[in-house]
């Protein structure tokens, strides 16, 4: 059994780091946004040019990383969607939804402080996560059945 | 053509009422979250009962709400949400997740000053309107072909 | 906004006619097996000819419910699953199962004494309920935003 | 053909081992839930924290768990169900309904002195079988044609 | 509950006006196909246009039937297949296999001597009658919970 | 049985008008695009805000224009689209790819000129017709059984 | 590009080596009933235990080649079904309903002889050939774009 | 990630080599429909014998062609589709239809001129470009995160 996961939400630390260098014995493969800010925000107007309009140039780009983001969300087994200290994270709470109407397992990643905002979004999950590492041992036992310690 | 509509999103101001009262000649039908924030937020110790920690205390009710928010979106042609000027609203985005993975048609209503944040949301939409004024106009367009003025 | 409602499983006691009475006033349909346990096992023979083995006996009736059963469950918009006191109530278990599938909300009424034996149906669902008058008060809240009491 | 089996039901004797090496010569692949019976009910707390309510406790470990069931189910051809002496084994009854929504081909093991309280299970699946031996049986027919003796 | 019932297959006989005449008390809807067999042969040319090969001349014709029995078979709740003693009827085992595909409860009619010829028909089937008033019965049951005698 | 029907294409004859007068008494209902071609075009700017680009000020009233088209669509049991001698009709050809994927029973209406360029869009359609009178004696058929003349 | 393609219907002539010989340097591969007839027959009692009524003996057997059926029709992208001379094969007309409703794209392959009662088969097919060799012209072509001669 | 690709339209430019050249480093595949004109206008009458009427010529070739379209929409993550300047070109309309039904990633390839007659088909796409150079630059930030320059 291979697992897919997609690493969805927050790109200002390297929590997705520490997940796939703790998952490096297992069985997964792991997809994720592209998670370079700059080229995420202005990937639609450097491939198919310029927009006056703030608004145009911010669709243009969020439509070309859609491609990415479905693919590896249907692509997907679980889906782990990280919410950070910082910022709406709009987009984060909005791949939980897609991937909660796909059927997908759901794990979430937050800090305690976002318990009550989140709440509709971890109730459609099987696991809420505080740190990466329990996340990595989240999949290791989904795996191969055993618990850390 | 009846069309579903269920209204998502902010629950602090009166924007429901306005495209409700808006759209009384039309040939729709609302659904909506309970908008009475307290009820909400303990509909499931109130009822399942009392939870010491906070956590569950939320579950409880959040999976609640979830049996009607769930019914109101799949029953649903569009989806409009809401992004008002305060909180995380992560629900709001995750609710439009949902509803895009269901191949729903989405309406986003908020302020210019949310675009940035909102892009992929946006991206996700058939419109995107500043005032619950146009969503009236939309549904009056889609159902009767009039445009406004 | 109309809630349809199925339910399953035990049926050694009153609880469906303390759901249905309960919620008299409430925007609600009703769907449930044949709860005439005689009528429900040996349906099959009387209507399509005699068995000599038992086995057999059971399957034509088993068959003739499921036409019930699966139209029920996939027209619920909330599958209610009653676990009792006593036997084995597999097909319990097995109709929550198949709403679980189809995505339908559940809601699980059963004593705490079983809580461990079905925490995989209960971690399912969306309401854990101890009292039929619980499930009422879910669906008043569900439809109406109102709180016991 | 590569046939997927997921073995769901009872962990307490030894049925997934003499079918998995019965099936050595056939093309086919096997998947599971986690046999370890403690850490498949302490996964939960082990991982994510513990829970002073034991009802929590075992909703934790019971979601972490759904992840590897849903997978193992939603990536099977063929569901086999195994109900044994002991225990309420609602689980596997709701195993069994959830791949019977999901169009899996359904093969029930289990003995005779089970037959009346599973017939709707039965009714669901395309075989009934008595011992793990005759699951191969099938597998091998069905893969190569070939009938025993 | 209404049930939405789809009666397929053998046109010579009179087997619908019995169940129809049958189920006149009960919550029932019924299709069928075309029966007048002169009109669903020549149904195309006589609206589309003469072909001088008879081949296109039964394509035309089947194309506008399908039209009809898609929509029969896919809005049924079940669908009852009559085979009859004379003719190939491919038409009736090709619906079989349609409602099946689509999860529909199925009930086949049919005598004895067809045993044989439709064990993988009879297989997918819920029900399978040897007089159109057990169809009946079957209903009857299914919406009413009560017995023939 | 009540049809539902989308009549999707060419807005510059009385195609539409000639198929509603003629279905008038028959159980059918029609849902069509808006047919205003200014207020197709313009809707979006029209209700959202002016667009400098003309590019733009096309794709927000082509959005709003989806919604009713994916409803109607959606909704229907047969979808007619008429190609007319003018014009690209780019839109036409999509709405038939769109319901054939959807597998809703389409009729194609053009003049034998375009029988070639619409060869793939014909050969997924149930029935080729030439006339709005054709599209209603199918219709009626389907409906009634009563073929014309 | 690789064709996943099942052959079914008729066991009596060796039309499925004629296309599996003949596609030999293709990218297919190819899946089939059980063609042993007296095992395909009599699997269900050889390995689950004699049936004295032979009804019950042909369901046992025909619900067996139904997991082998369906695994095969659901993962092909061509199915081709065969009519021959003899027999009633409801059960390749069944498979061909079944291949239908599932969106594959089927070839039907019969003598003219059976042109007007395999006219709504046909009609549901995007073939029908009448030798084995022009189903590998269609698959060399599908594949390849290449055409005989 | 490995990218999925089919190109679909016009038939009479290099675009397609275009694409396949510049995306040769990335982890892509590429299928198309047969873009030998002769060959995919005759190949119906080729294999399965010729048709005095051209219109039934036409639909016997369309039909096999559309065993090879399906296969590589459905299996395709994106979908490009390209109009050019000359014919009415709606297959490629109808695939564009079909490929955003089944919610596959679209980019569109046209000219400027083309703007306004595609304008629907263009609202359903992630992309518009207007040279086969950006559908390489998309593929490529989509895999790998890399703008051009």
């Amino acid at each position: 059994m291979t697992l897919k996961i997609y690493l969805s939400g927050e790109i200002h630390t390297d929590w997705r780091e520490q997940i796939i260098e703790g998952a490096q014995a297992l069985d997964v493969t792991f997809n994720s946004p592209v998670t370079d800010h700059g080229a995420s925000d202005d990937c639609g107007v450097a491939i198919l040019g310029a927009e006056p309009d703030k608004y145009w140039h911010d669709r243009k780009g969020a439509q070309i990383n859609a491609i990415r983001t479905r693919k590896g969300i249907e692509g997907a087994d679980v889906v782990v969607v990280r919410f950070g200290e910082q910022y709406k994270q709009w987009n984060a709470a909005f791949d939980a939804g897609y991937a909660a109407a796909l059927g997908k397992s759901l794990i979430i990643l937050h800090g305690a402080e976002h318990d009550h905002p989140l709440k509709e979004v971890d109730a459609a999950a099987l696991a809420v996560a505080r740190e990466p590492r329990q996340v990595v041992e989240i999949l290791r036992y989904v795996l191969n059945g055993t618990l850390p310690g």
